[in-house]
């Protein structure tokens, strides 16, 4: 088969579309013929070099991927060869199969198309993980999102908003008129204004009970000053530098909590009990179509170089999706 | 009645014994007349003029007592004059008699004295809410409590032991002895021992799943280091400062939470269903004998200075506690 081979770490022109061989599926895996994959910013961290996969994991990029079951491995239950699927990768989502534990298998939710699945896995478990499960977002609660017009983003925005509750998000003045019409509440046009403030006076002083950070150090401070008593911020990126103060006596005035995570290194039963809580908590919304995946545009996967000068530019909004 | 005023924040001479007016039962409260209270590290901070009470709360020092109902106010049912009780308290406990909210009392467990009494409310809302509520330590995983000796720390042996976690303390060496026959599976000099590798090496790598902290950012990044993949560190005090560098990334590649929280400044409604989770899941243990309440000696009210004395040189072992 042909997959996106990194040979050497650098910029997008280290992507380059190779004969690899097929993958094998090992016990409790599937292999899947890929139909489409989805771009994530973790995989510009992993061409750079600076997000190796984790051990076990295909060494290819791509967290995502939809298509269709062409081999069953041995101790799989429940699948069968030509079963159309879109499944979450610890890696291997540019290529043209992929091996994956049955435990990161999800249906294609009704009304999609397989290409439109693909967008969908690894921002529903991230989103999902961290804003439900760990962050417990509730109904009437405030989220605030920043970079809001990403894939997590515009995942973020309609699951806050399917959850009841209020959303605000961060992001280029541009997108907003597209985010607002996703749902959001409120957009903060970052560059030129202090979100900390609009924030709190569009929640009349309450602050933001949950906050979904990919930016880290850089936004540290201001982060706690935006939450609500008891808040959680959550951080899963850090393109805001990883170090930063922490003021202890602010964050206890809120008696806040700072949750820093990933998914990607999580192990395969970590993994597997995400994809059921999302399966069973977000694909209803999916398939009632009150969450949809929002697609910036597809690429030809031997182009993905092109595909993440696109991610880096941060014009997109939602989700680059790779053709093999 | 009389009662620990602070007239001028300052040291320990600051707390003086002075009459008072009688405090009144505001509706849904009782007034307590005072058998024990016991003495808090927060009660120093509030001596310092660090930590004014909460707005509402009595102006005198003391987060917990123990007596008698001597008077209901409206809106209160379920409490009768001449019952003896224990109480969580917003402040008010060094004086002869103080208002509660009704939602903040506790009986008196099985086979304890008034004055033991006085030494478990706040410690077991802070110690039960912090490490169970909010870091959900469970039966097999490894609770680390920095501070073993004082009364935080001791309590915080019982429960963790009682709930069947492996507990490792920090404590000066001269304690060691008394908080292994508590229950401590592990007591580390943090004088000369480095508690980070101390907690790696006797969990075999896994690290620890709750850290509860009283030391802040002095300890932030050994405590994340110290952290097992997915742990909680909950900083409830800080002895080592409010401002240090947070490294997300270290963070991130434990999954972890940094919680920092207060009891005291909470409103009404969240100690009460505190105090109801106390009554539920501590209050059985401890009427079982499986913890009891640790005290390093009684002092006369009148005299707070001598007590607080005591807490700052840090010799004591367990709650100190006043007698008006």
């Amino acid at each position: 088969m042909h997959a996106i081979v990194i040979e050497e770490p650098g910029g997008p022109e280290a992507l380059v579309w190779t004969e690899v061989p097929d993958p094998e599926p090992g016990p409790g895996e599937v292999v899947v013929e890929v139909t489409a994959a989805a771009v994530n910013r973790a995989d510009v961290m992993q061409r750079q070099g600076h997000y190796p996969p984790p051990p076990g994991a295909p060494p290819y990029p791509g967290l995502e991927c939809s298509g269709v079951i062409t081999a069953v491995g041995p101790e799989v239950t429940g699948h069968h060869i030509g079963e159309r699927v879109c499944a979450l990768l610890a890696g291997g989502g540019y290529a043209e199969r992929v091996a994956v534990p049955a435990g990161q298998l999800l249906p294609v939710p009704q009304g999609l198309s397989l290409q439109e699945a693909a967008a969908l896995p690894e921002v529903a478990c991230t989103v999902w993980s961290n804003v439900v499960d760990i962050a417990r977002l509730r109904k009437g609660k405030t989220l605030l999102v920043h970079g809001g017009g990403g894939g997590i983003g515009t995942f973020a925005i309609q699951l806050g908003k399917a959850l009841g509750a209020t959303v605000v998000v961060t992001a280029r003045e541009q997108k907003h008129e597209q985010l607002l019409a996703l749902g959001a509440d409120l957009a903060v046009d970052y560059t030129g204004t202090d979100f900390v403030e609009a924030t709190r006076d569009f929640t009349e002083g309450h602050g933001a009970d949950v906050i979904l950070d990919i930016i880290g150090a850089r936004y540290l401070s201001r982060n706690i000053a935006a939450l609500a008593a008891g808040g959680r911020i959550v951080t899963i990126g850090l393109q805001g530098g990883r170090k930063g103060e922490l003021d202890f006596g602010a964050l206890m005035a809120k008696r806040g909590s700072i949750i820093a995570t990933t998914l990607r290194a999580r192990p395969v039963k970590d993994k597997s009990r995400i994809v059921r809580g999302v399966h069973d908590m977000v694909w209803p919304l999916v398939d009632a179509g009150a969450i949809r995946p929002i697609i910036d545009r597809t690429v030809a996967m031997r182009d993905a170089a092109e595909a993440h000068r696109l991610m880096e530019a941060s014009d997109h909004l939602g989700k680059i999706v790779l053709l093999p």
